[in-house]
């Protein structure tokens, strides 16, 4: 009887919002038509207001993968000079992307579950006397739910001279962002994570000053070309079928995110996520990440206790409370669960969270040691 | 009242069954747990004998134009020899993203409206002399309404050593192509089409004997790395996040086509196609392709009459019948109307198509010449 009640918890894909769901359920249209067209070009202004950028805004059938993709050969050419500043799994993706391109990457790799800080950024850059064509960096690290400081990392690429590009999959709509502010050069987004809406939609926000990068760049690429799909973006079409069924379901949870002020969603983000960092805190467990001021408002990685393996923790959650979270990557795997806060998550969501980690812990014999 | 009462006939996106629609509504699950690796093996065995191969299927995040590029880039190296044998803008779009790509590209195009043949392929590959690398094929082209005799085009091909790699996108399930048995290296497929699910995922088949090529290709690639979708495959999952509700459409669309049978599937798309071009020819209109031979299964292309121009009739159909047809690209704009009878479309369909395309050009003035 319970086997579609679940809360989701993993960082991405994300619990989808009802009003998202019933969007989605509007029958699939014609999209070389005008009602395609009146929905693509509401879309297309409220994804500039999201990502607060007067530039383009790319809507590719992807996963956020692709969109990693899409940045390197659309604003690289073959041996560009990049430092790709990494701390965790997705960064090394990221960098192993632009690598498999044949961009000629400088890596930058901090210690998991640490942040970068603008001076450690600006010495790389000054150190190695590379002309960096582009600084690559994660917004949120998903893999040890850390966030980068990217406005003062922003300002130290850009008096360098160098395009700032983005993989922000699993930081957009969950913290700020604003593009034009701190003159981000293109941002990477999906739609599984805060954006609420099923996978299978990519997004890439490019700011208008960095327009003669991408025309200059000299990679091959077709799917991901952004000359083309601006072109087609300007009559409010696509170059190749849409998702049309997902693309009413982002469009609604746009209107869900700019109902609730994209403040107030970003300073919901911040109070869930400090309730359930308390509520660790409290029950004697340790934060992956200690320090409130990198902590990711989007995930929140938990040390899973001495004597307890995290695979049979996250087995117990699914099974017997049937909550489903994430383990940890790499070195990292049993040894760290990840409970996403991202979108469509509520107070009481975390709540019901720390409830269920302290009775599964206590199922599998943990017993508090601290005071 | 009827904003969302809709006859959606154009080649893609198609009808979507409500079995399809309502397995869609099942809730999103995290893609690394034991259910989504049910689900994702059910569905590789299916794919498996939907495209009738022992080799490899992988499902991507994206459109069919996708796939062509996966094709391109898993298969080939810069500068490798090909034979493009076009007979649309499929085909040209096919050419185009190998052009992009550095292979070296052999046209053969021919004129539009008509078929290939092994013949004049056989011919174009010996009288070059070059060392074809692979032979690139549309199989059913959306553009004409043309379905290709791949399999006599297949030995002609296999006879000279070349691989065979064939863009299905809107033939594939509407006709036979069964990959092991006529020795199709690689077909491409998307699931908008006879496949009856809404857009968002891509479909490449590979013909186990085709591997080694996959494994020699020399071009950069990360998201369609058919090497990195294979290592995941083998433990029923995805590099990055899959369309998770998509995939369950296109799940429970396969069983839809297995129940009704795959050979009584082909058949009543024939079948359905006849009503269509019979009743076509009684009106006293003409076939944009008169030859019952190479005539697609999947959609059919309609003449407008002289004195009435295409747009007219488009939008005459869609706004006092609420049937969407496409029209023509290229040159055939204008010309010609395009019906889709592929996936979830009944012989009833056809009959209000019928009707509804008699009386918007009555509407539009025109009266039958001919007897």
């Amino acid at each position: 009887m319970f086997a579609e009640k679940e809360l989701l918890l993993v960082p991405g894909p994300t619990p989808i919002p009802p009003q998202v769901q019933r969007a989605m359920m509007r029958p699939v249209i014609n999209h070389r038509c005008p009602a395609y067209e009146e929905l693509f070009a509401g879309l297309q202004e409220k994804l500039k207001r999201l990502f607060a950028v007067n530039g383009e805004v790319f809507v590719f059938p992807a996963a956020g993968t692709g969109m990693l993709e899409a940045i390197v050969v659309n604003f690289l050419s073959p041996n560009d000079p990049v430092l790709m500043v990494s701390i965790g799994w997705f960064g090394d993706r990221f960098g192993e992307i632009a690598e498999r391109f044949g961009v000629n990457v400088t890596w930058l790799k901090l210690e998991w579950g640490t942040a970068a800080t603008p001076e450690i950024v600006a010495k790389a850059m000054d150190e190695t006397k590379k002309p960096f064509k582009a600084v690559l960096i994660t917004h949120n690290e998903t893999s040890t739910a850390v966030v980068n400081p990217v406005k003062d990392i922003a300002k130290v690429v850009k008096e360098r001279g160098a395009l700032l590009l983005v993989d922000a999959v699993s930081g957009l709509a969950a913290m700020p962002l604003p593009m034009d502010e701190w003159q981000i050069d293109a941002v990477a987004a999906a739609s599984q994570k805060a954006l609420m809406t099923p996978p299978g939609i990519g997004l890439v926000a490019v700011r208008e000053e960095a327009w003669e990068a991408v025309e200059m760049a000299q990679m091959p690429r077709f799917y991901w070309d952004f000359r083309l799909a601006r072109k087609f973006q300007s009559h409010n079409q696509n170059p190749y079928t849409p998702p049309v069924t997902l693309l009413y379901g982002l469009d609604a949870a746009l209107d869900l995110i700019f109902d609730e002020g994209m403040d107030a969603f970003f300073e919901r983000h911040k109070r869930v996520r400090d309730l359930l960092r308390n509520g660790i805190r409290e029950m004697g467990l340790e934060l992956f990440v200690p320090d409130d001021k990198i902590a990711s408002c989007s995930l929140t990685a938990v040390k899973v206790p001495e004597g307890i393996h995290g695979g049979d923790l996250i087995r117990q959650l699914r099974n017997k409370y049937r909550i489903e979270v994430a383990g940890g990557q790499e070195h990292l795997r049993g040894k760290i669960i990840r409970i996403s806060h991202m979108g469509y998550i509520h107070e009481s969501d975390m709540l019901l969270a720390l409830g269920a980690l302290k009775s599964a812990l206590k199922d599998l014999g943990w017993s508090r040691n601290c005071p």
